[in-house]
């Protein structure tokens, strides 16, 4: 796990990306494919969908906008 | 403005550092006391707010739970 984050900050970052990666499993794409609508690096993407990433705002926006969803539900899904 | 952003990469952190702001004033704060409350530098409050940061999740978060509303609140804002 990247960063020394507090249990919270974990769980938080681990409830984001899961709800990043259900989205792109309920859309049928695979990592590399969400990698290579983003631009993101395909390690990042699995990364991010494992909560070790304390990803950024455009990041999530570039995400939320190649899974055809709003960023905001990603955040919802922590809440 | 930090970091070469598109067009509307900045037009999205600006809508989402308006929506921290608009929060920030509504609940009656000033950037130094939300800056207090988040462990954050007041400076980088102030860019966030002018749309100028690449803001976290955390630090996202972080904002959030100061303000007392959810996080998907200034991302639905953007959207």
């Amino acid at each position: 796990m990247a960063g020394n984050y507090t249990k919270d900050e974990k769980r938080f970052l681990k409830r984001l990306g899961l709800a990043i990666k259900d989205r792109r499993v309920e859309q049928g794409l695979s990592q590399e494919k969400l990698a290579e609508l983003t631009g993101l690096h395909r390690t990042y993407v699995g990364s991010v969908e494992r909560g070790e990433r304390n990803i950024s705002a455009l990041n999530i926006k570039s995400l939320a906008d190649a899974l055809e969803c709003q960023a905001s539900n990603f955040f919802r899904a922590t809440e």
